[in-house]
């Protein structure tokens, strides 16, 4: 809120005094051997911007916000790597999320029935996957994305173009309780900065700053989106995205990013094998925590070769593993007719499941072998 | 047709002996010298073979079909480059085609309309940008890219998983019948074989063998075109794909290739970009010796500056051009107001001409520049 004062120096000051608190308390003279020009050295001192700060404090406190400076250690790590990361990040919501491994998810905001389908299938699926799933909650690809995330169980992260305090647009005033609540907002405007256009550019940056990848899902040639996944590029994210017919001006944008380089992305797991070895390692041992966990919760009772009468999804998972095989394929269509009592659908989200802890790997022709930890 | 010879052998034996006549006039001893197997030298020259042949020379001359062997000057230069070239080719058409550009389409027998749609368009423009569409006259994509392809008034290669006497599928005669005289009808397979399912994975590799590069339009993930695709790559042939919805099954193929490392295709000139600089220059010489000529046709009882006056779309692109300049983008909204009396679509149809011959090159938002060429 200092006049004349810019992301990048605000970041480079506090680096140098330490907190933003001692930025403040500098003198002038000490703010000028850090390199600051007179005018703006005046500005900080002044104390100009300490009763704006106040309201700002009020306003916090009433959305039950919190401001996360760029030294405070729950700021996203990967963000701070960035050419100009914000100095403070207002956040509403599970804060604990912002150390998440996260995916963007961007796109048009007048998608085609298949871009809602694919957005929210795909936003789905790398929920399960232990992703977690990062938009602008914006009208159209961001609205599908954040709401099948929600669904999947997961938190999911939302970027606003203006204070987290505001609701933008406004038909999505229920899905940004339920983020404030199951998942994340952040801005790093302040507190009832209203939705300027010129901020979703600026927005757009954060998304990917944050995301160990952006997927772009529909949009045309010089959208959004494509100037997201540009920045995504600059920032050294992978670029995902998802092809469509050639035919419908929606997935001009995703076809021609795929042409320059983006990674086509037709299932999760093309995201998935596309991260560093040790964010897959992470992804894989979340996955596995989160099996035995709710294993071990629901066969308290039991002993473990009682386990093939286990109920339950997480039971369904144990007794398709141990009718899988490491060293020969066995069919859908043999568990299906060898697990009497459970439904195909069970089946093949238990199969889903493990492929994802890396326990399972699928083969051609619906097959699949149990793969050997040790 | 001599019992025991196969594909490889027989080219080595023709160069070896400059001819196939030779081969059958030499005695066994040569035979053996040149490596050839006691069984199989005795084959050679039994003369077995000769009466099967006389038939053969029956039929093509019914048929009004040739031989073309692998010495002979028309035999297609790419195709002696492939692992095992057909030592004769039989050919019934428009035998010159061998010798041009060619790019091979395949594609799914079940088509969606999207594929069908795409296939047409893209043969449709690829053979006004001067490439020939070879294909295999099955049904579905390859049927719609040979029709395009004539409709386009190109000459169209479908190469035969049968004698080129036969039609299969036999809906496809009236096609046959034109491609016959339009385009070429080719096969390695002698007069009269009949369409034996093994024939077409062989057939495939002569799709792309004569091919600069093969591009798939759709196809699940163990399809033909996919095996097609693979031969290609093999052969040293570009691939190329066209994207689709990730929800289509016809589109699982071709998005599996472009992940795989395959050229996604948007448009026709996404596959003449990846030629090699020579194959582009001899598609931008023809395309532009193909205006002059038809200018000048047209423009032979007036003087160059009535050109504006000239009729028909070639008339048209020269009157375009004028109103194009090599420094300042001209957009499409202008041509239009100001080239009275010639209708939106004929100045499309003359820019993607012009486009075509190197003559202009498209800006972002629908503008064109003239390309200065000394």
């Amino acid at each position: 809120m200092t006049a004349g004062l810019g992301t990048r120096t605000a970041v480079q000051l506090i680096e140098i005094f330490q907190t933003p608190e001692a930025v403040f308390r500098a003198s002038r003279s000490e703010l000028e051997a850090a390199g600051v020009g007179p005018g703006l050295a005046q500005s900080i001192t002044s104390g100009c911007a300490f009763e704006d700060a106040v309201t700002q404090q009020q306003k916090l406190a009433e959305a039950g916000a919190v401001a996360i400076s760029v030294k405070d250690p729950r700021y996203p790590i990967r963000l701070k790597d960035i050419f100009d990361p914000p100095p403070l990040l207002f956040a509403r919501g599970r804060v604990e999320l912002l150390n998440e491994l996260t995916i963007g998810m961007v796109g048009t905001r007048r998608p085609t029935a298949y871009g809602t389908t694919v957005a929210g299938r795909l936003a789905k699926d790398l929920t399960c996957a232990g992703l977690t799933v990062t938009s602008g909650m914006a009208r159209g690809i961001d609205t599908a994305a954040h709401r099948a995330a929600l669904e999947a169980g997961g938190g999911t992260i939302a970027v606003f173009g203006c204070g987290v305090d505001q609701i933008y647009p406004s038909e999505n005033r229920k899905l940004a309780e339920q983020i404030a609540r199951d998942g994340l907002i952040i801005s790093e405007f302040p507190m009832a900065t209203p939705p300027y256009p010129q901020n979703f550019p600026i927005r757009n940056r954060i998304i990917s700053g944050i995301s160990l990848g952006v997927l772009v899902v529909e949009g045309g040639q010089y959208s959004g989106s494509a100037i997201t996944a540009k920045l995504a590029a600059e920032q050294n994210r992978e670029v995902f995205a998802v092809p469509g017919n050639i035919t419908s001006k929606m997935s001009w944008g995703p076809n021609l990013l795929i042409k320059q380089g983006a990674k086509l992305v037709q299932e999760w797991n093309d995201v998935v094998v596309e991260l560093k070895p040790e964010d897959r390692r992470t992804l894989a041992a979340q996955c596995r925590n989160r099996l035995n966990l709710k294993d071990n919760a629901i066969g308290e009772s039991k002993d473990s070769s009682q386990t093939s009468l286990a109920y339950g999804p997480e039971g369904t998972s144990r007794t398709v593993l141990q009718h899988l095989k490491p060293d020969a394929p066995v069919t859908l269509d043999y568990l299906v007719e060898n697990l009497n009592g459970t439904s195909p659908s069970e089946i093949i989200a238990a199969l889903f499941e493990l492929e994802l802890a890396g326990l399972v790997r699928q083969l051609p022709g619906k097959s699949f072998i149990k793969i050997w930890i040790d």
